[in-house]
């Protein structure tokens, strides 16, 4: 089988580079820059381009993994061709793909991507899709390499569990962001924090997020809010705390 | 030595039952409420009170485990005695106890506390202060047959520690709370979310949450955050993800 990857970013890559592993063939990657183009091919010792016109019209699959802004343009761009084209975006339906190739579908790993680091994908959730039970059983098939964890679930759904997943991951890794400012502020080592952010990730093995939540807010303790809200210099960061812990214990109320 | 514990919540509880394991005696548990006090002086096989006055005068250390607001009236009505007042609230200065007795400090342990869950504590960084020398070294001791990790910081450092814990462990678990409310709208079992949440905490370990942030906001894709933005039921949460987003993209401008 004959994979070729259209884009080059974090997921990409990490991607890419895991498939490979399992013996299916990287044929060509195409990014915008040459740099990332040439780098990741570099990698999976394949070819590169940066023109879609020249991508290999014989490929088993197409992976688009781009950011979802360009998405529609790069897929009115690649030549209709035989192969099933899939798309890794948590948020966008797989029908974008309708009208420009029989075959379609979609290859969503529920995981956060960064390139300087390597991830055990055996227990990442890979949620897929396609338009047809040939092509669902053949990309089960391969996901199932990668993962012991496959979800077949729709657009709707996969979009909504991406809504979820920019809360779980996105704005909660912004909240350590905060946290290591705030130490760095008063010259305090912010590693002090990890075995905190360890066990509140842990916590949410055997409990549900609701059950484990603790903190001045949920107690509902205006001394140390208040506190709080005098110690913060930053007026955003003033806001989000309110919010937040308004946002805490209104959930608890209901 | 002898053990007095003012306070049956989370952390009292927890506290307790580790500083027992390691053949430290507790000797009484006091508790405003009669279900908490024995609930906890039954595990730890002690008597407890619901009276401040029946406090015993001769035990070594006081520690008081109890919210914030109560604190101040809670000192003042423990009698003065010969022993260690410790507290273990984060944003409370040690000198909460002056006047009271002579001898006086803090022991904070920085984690998360829920009575359903136990916590290996021995990797907690326990932040400890005293008014003098013999008490700090007697409570460093203590302190380092449960952790390996023991900080020497002042009030204000703690300070400053625990509104950054506040973001690090409150704000993020509730991001996971609302993650979990919006998979339940759909119903989609939230668990899905789990090995996303892991891998967001594991990263840590290697990158600065900065260097870990990936997401619609940090790559300013404004076809995801207005999706997103239209998904969104619930007014609250609609602002929130706006005012992250925004406060995620600035971050990154600076």
């Amino acid at each position: 089988m004959n994979i070729v990857f259209i884009g080059a970013g974090n997921l990409a890559t990490l991607l890419a580079k895991e498939m490979s592993r399992y013996g299916l063939h990287i044929s060509q990657v195409y990014s915008r820059t040459p740099e990332s183009a040439f780098l990741l091919a570099n990698r999976l010792n394949c070819s590169w381009t940066t023109s879609m016109n020249k991508i290999i019209p014989d490929a088993d699959w197409y992976i688009f993994s781009v950011k979802d802004d360009a998405l529609p343009e790069l897929a009115t761009q690649l030549k209709t061709n035989g192969g099933l084209w899939l798309h890794t975006a948590g948020s966008v339906p797989a029908t974008i793909f309708e009208g420009r190739t029989d075959r379609y579908g979609v290859i969503y790993p529920l995981q956060t991507f960064s390139k300087k680091r390597n991830v055990d994908f055996s227990h990442i959730p890979f949620i897929i899709e396609a338009n047809n039970e040939h092509d669902l059983d053949a990309l089960n098939e391969v996901c199932k390499l990668l993962t012991g964890n496959v979800h077949f679930l729709d657009s709707e759904k996969r979009k909504q569990i991406h809504l979820a997943a920019v809360f779980a991951c996105n704005f909660a890794n912004h909240m350590w962001t905060l946290a290591w400012k705030l130490l760095e502020e008063k010259e305090i080592p912010p590693e002090i924090l990890v075995p905190l952010i360890e066990e509140t990730a842990a916590k949410i093995q055997e409990l549900t997020p609701d059950q484990a939540q603790t903190g001045p807010a949920i107690r509902y303790d205006k001394t140390v809010i208040n506190r709080h809200l005098d110690m913060l210099e930053s007026e955003d960061m003033k806001t989000i705390y309110r919010l937040l812990s308004q946002s805490i214990y209104k959930t608890k109320q209901v």
